[in-house]
């Protein structure tokens, strides 16, 4: 049983899962911004996974990563586990402009989030449908499932 | 032949070398910042290197991250690839602690680099002989053999 850390649940709308990693958006229109979380429980640094988890968790953040740079045509991706103030383990994925506000400078601290609205999310989950060749689950299709 | 990029070359002090990256230090003392760069040419994302390179960048990380966080006695491993300044890929490796006086924001921007004066360096230097288990070789050595 794995449980989302609630900083997470709450900054962050729940996409879907590939194998290992929930695959989160962080809810601000300022940058597209993704997060993956390694399902499992009491895991801080990517050392502490099993081989196999560290060997997972890299072969989606690879996937994701090309896949994000395609589908919103970005400068630059900005990749980083930090954790913080959140221990859970999660590795931001940011697809960065050279024109966005925060340019060049990192993401983390610069702007108050921007809620999504429903149009802007359509578009994102429109976009997010090339992850589904990858082994990617969506949480819609998840439920539909079970 | 691979060239470090001018930036990080001023910024940082060469330590040695793994199988694929070399190890840098940053020359500021306010936190035990190393960078792991990859010795290959126009690569600005991981996604770019060869799967084998992939897998051997995520290799010395997580080695070189294990070993950190036990000789500085770190609270938490900052790990990020950012690049939008200097293109040339390399990784981040910050130990950071509940203490340091940026904690708990991420590091980059925040405070004026301290230069590391002599005995400090030996003192680093000394720590970092804990990488000689893990196909590291330091550049003093690589100097001797050549």
């Amino acid at each position: 049983m794995f449980n989302l850390h609630p900083q997470l649940d709450k900054d962050c709308i729940l996409i879907g899962q590939f194998k290992l990693c929930q695959l989160l958006l962080m809810n601000d229109a300022n940058y597209p911004w993704f997060i993956l979380v390694p399902a499992r429980e009491n895991i801080s640094e990517i050392y502490q996974l099993s081989d196999e988890g560290q060997q997972q968790l890299l072969s989606e953040s690879t996937y994701l990563s090309r896949k994000l740079m395609q589908v919103f045509s970005g400068d630059k991706m900005n990749i980083a586990a930090l954790g913080n103030v959140v221990p859970q383990l999660h590795v931001h994925h940011v697809v960065r402009y050279k024109t966005d506000s925060t340019w060049p400078a990192p993401v983390w601290g610069k702007l108050a989030a921007i809620e999504y609205d429903e149009l802007q999310l359509n578009e994102i989950m429109k976009k997010l449908q090339v992850l589904k060749d990858g082994g990617f689950m969506f949480l819609e299709d998840q439920s539909k499932s079970s």
